[in-house]
């Protein structure tokens, strides 16, 4: 069976949903909880429950089986007994329904002999019958802009990100993280065992879909492995993939703790892999998250010497290590732009150059500005790192200092930077408030097009990932 | 002149304070806003500021000189124009006031000869008059057990960190961090240009001092290395020292980042002396904090290997992989712990092991606290990295789901536990709602004895850190 990447458009917005499976009352992982959560996100299409033994379920008529809907619905999930699920497939055959979402895990993942058996028989089952089944044992489709937001932010956002991921929960935070910081998940993708479709098909598709811009993935394992690479060397060349692999299985895990080395070897074969199809290697959510927000939103840089922008001589030390730690560079500027500089920069308790040390640039967006375009003049400038200060409590600044911040947003708002720029808002700690302010800031800096990080020093890791892709895919940079 | 550590207490527990250089009206960074600061936290001592041209300023009386106080000020602040900073010091000497911080810039940091000079003059005052001055070009003590609260977290909170640190906003902000969490910074100092008193004498006052129980020192530069570095091989026998070294100034992290080799051959060599001394080396703001929390917290772990309590495959994986990158073991429990878990863990969508993969953990406190009690009679298990999840709307949890994070924590505060064991909540992104939450919740765990970190990749340095630090001075631990 040749699956096409079109056919694979109907999961992300079917307009009729069939849930096989849903208990009575008991609410709890499934169907019930899909249930659930799609009319809490206010799914604008049909819903229809399946109980033999149900008249209705949270408000909607029950059905006692696929066959006695009164319409073909254009998606069904399944959440019943593993051992259940073949049969259930045959009738989805006979009643050409073709696009299944396969919830129900106790197959190939038990390790158990009769796992493995009920699995090959749903890739047989739907290989002969021509059926797309997404899993089994997994979260499905995610995608807002049809309302079909059952497990991710709800609500969703619609937006540039795809994710294929075999994780649920990893990709319910994923879609939190970047969603709040509104850069939206257009796709998400939860493959499960990949039975029958896996992370290949669903790259594949991503890649083709033009409204996704840069696609991100979590993978634990490579199923079609070589294919995959391939693949992921072709998608590259026309919009970034930003992967994180998750180390094997638990077993896989503690495996690696006692036998350092191999875990090193696996580690290094996959960055290998990851370098020849240009990917670009990431390991926790937080550098997943802000990798993908950062390709969604800069252009390509042409360098990367970083131009730092602050207060304080221990922060612009600490920030230009943090640069230079992760492989960027903090280069001097460019006598012109100094001229420039030492005309307004203090010269007691303050440093022009490269970190800029000037705490005018909190207070005076004005200056801010002036000093944004002379980087975005200076060739020595390849990207821009604004530290913005949450004005506290224990700084000493005028008790009456407006906050400029929402200034600064306005002005960016308006003016798109024109070479990468990101801002660091710092509010570590157990403040509720900074905490709040913090990440309300990062969240307005970033829908203004400027991605807001919470430190410098992820930060500099994201740039220098948005270095080297260009670099290596020839949009940008040098290598 | 010798200089006794006890000398140095009066630094922190002035009852009086002389303010030298007040302006009337205008405020800015110094005399003015320290006056300000240490009103607004409420400093319970007698405040002179010292204004010839002036009658009162912010409501108190205002003296044309130090000699015309009605009393002998315990602590003197200077803010004036560096060139009068000698006079000033002549003055003191001449009345008998030993106590001094040099607030103004202008001396060897503007790299000028008349900076220079004026810097000698002050040394060779104070040693010839017996005078201690602390900076110049520093922000002075920070001391909250005796309010003098003046530009660290306001309102400040004493507590077992001690800091030591040649930059002034760093140090605020790490203030900020630790006191949010309930982690009380008990004696602060921001050195500056430690032209009489440099972080040797700090370091051996906060060694003597026994409420100090763990010494963080952010350092750019080490005058008498010698000295430091051989004083910090003693004092780490006693308590940890948590160092951030800080590039050189503008310029060196300018040639680091040309000579790249230079700068880490420079790296190499710190890292190498922190080694040998004991100290324990961080990087960033974050790291610094985290790992001041912990040692003020957690007992000595004997061994490196980690239980990670939590719930999500891909989670447990990911973690698995970051405490594993960090150099840590998540070794396999032992026969008599999987025995007693395989009796509760479901055996569908959970994994019995290590990491524990159990979604009850979140729900159950009583279940929690359980599989904490089987981790510490466990002797394959050090430390315990437990994830709580914050109820999010995107999570398939029951509608009526009580928030367990409560009473976990009311039982934390009456149980300590018995191996180091630290929490993670995650609360990444912008949503204001979830950060206020995640913050309030590390706050809350870390003030019952259990430090929370944003993530497991913060949790897993630290932990390494605590190993390294006992395994390295034998308190526990095996090398």
């Amino acid at each position: 069976m040749e699956i096409r990447s079109e056919d694979l458009e109907r999961f992300f917005t079917p307009e009729s949903v069939a849930l096989v499976g849903v208990p009575r009352s008991e609410f709890r992982l499934g169907g019930m909880s899909f249930l659930y959560k799609l009319q809490e996100a206010g799914f604008p299409g049909r819903l229809y429950p399946i109980n033999p033994k149900a008249d209705a379920i949270l408000g909607l008529k029950a059905y006692p089986g696929l066959s006695s809907l009164p319409e073909m619905p254009q998606l069904v999930m399944l959440s019943v007994a593993a051992t259940q699920v073949p049969a259930i497939l045959e009738e989805c055959a006979a009643l050409r329904l073709r696009h299944i979402h396969v919830l129900s895990s106790g197959f190939a993942e038990m390790g158990t002999e009769e796992g493995r058996h009920l699995e090959r028989q749903v890739a047989s089952i739907a290989k002969e019958r021509g059926l797309l089944v997404m899993g089994p044992n997994c979260m499905g489709p995610y995608c807002p802009s049809s309302g079909l937001t059952a497990w991710g932010a709800i609500p969703g956002l619609d937006g540039p990100v795809g994710v294929i991921s075999q994780s649920g929960l990893i990709t319910q935070r994923l879609t939190e993280y970047t969603c709040s910081l509104g850069v939206g998940v257009g796709k998400a993708v939860s493959i499960g065992n990949g039975a029958v479709l896996d992370a290949c098909h669903f790259l594949r598709h991503m890649a083709e879909d033009a409204r996704i811009r840069v696609i991100g993935v979590y993978l634990e394992t490579a199923r079609n492995g070589r294919e995959f690479f391939r693949l992921a060397r072709q998608v590259t060349r026309k919009k970034p993939i930003v992967l994180w692999r998750g180390g094997q299985s638990e077993a896989g895990a503690r495996t690696a703790a006692s036998h350092t080395g191999s875990m090193a070897g696996e580690k290094r074969v996959w960055e290998g892999v990851c370098r020849q199809s240009g990917m670009v290697p990431v390991g926790s959510m937080g550098e997943w998250g802000d990798t993908l927000i950062a390709f969604s939103a800069l252009p390509a840089p042409g360098g990367k010497g970083v131009f730092l922008v602050g207060g304080g001589g221990g922060n612009s030390v600490a920030n230009s290590d943090l640069c230079i730690a992760r492989g960027l560079e903090v280069p001097p500027l460019s006598e012109s732009t100094m001229e420039k500089l030492r005309l307004t920069v203090p010269q007691a308790g303050s440093i022009a150059g490269n970190p800029l040390d000037d705490a005018t640039t909190f207070g005076d967006v004005g200056y801010l500005t002036n000093v944004l375009e002379l980087a975005y003049e200076d060739p020595a400038v390849a990207m821009v790192v604004v530290d913005r200060l949450l004005p506290r409590k224990a700084y000493h600044m005028p008790p009456d200092a407006p906050d400029t911040n929402p200034e600064a947003i306005a002005f960016l708002d308006r003016m798109r930077p024109r070479k990468p720029t990101v801002f660091v808002v710092d509010s570590d700690g157990g403040d509720p408030e900074l905490a709040v302010r913090g990440a309300s800031l990062r969240a307005h800096y970033t829908r203004a097009g400027v991605p807001a990080f919470p430190s410098t020093a992820r930060a500099a890791k994201v740039l220098m990932h948005l270095y080297n892709h260009h670099a290596r895919s020839g949009h940008g940079g040098q290598v």
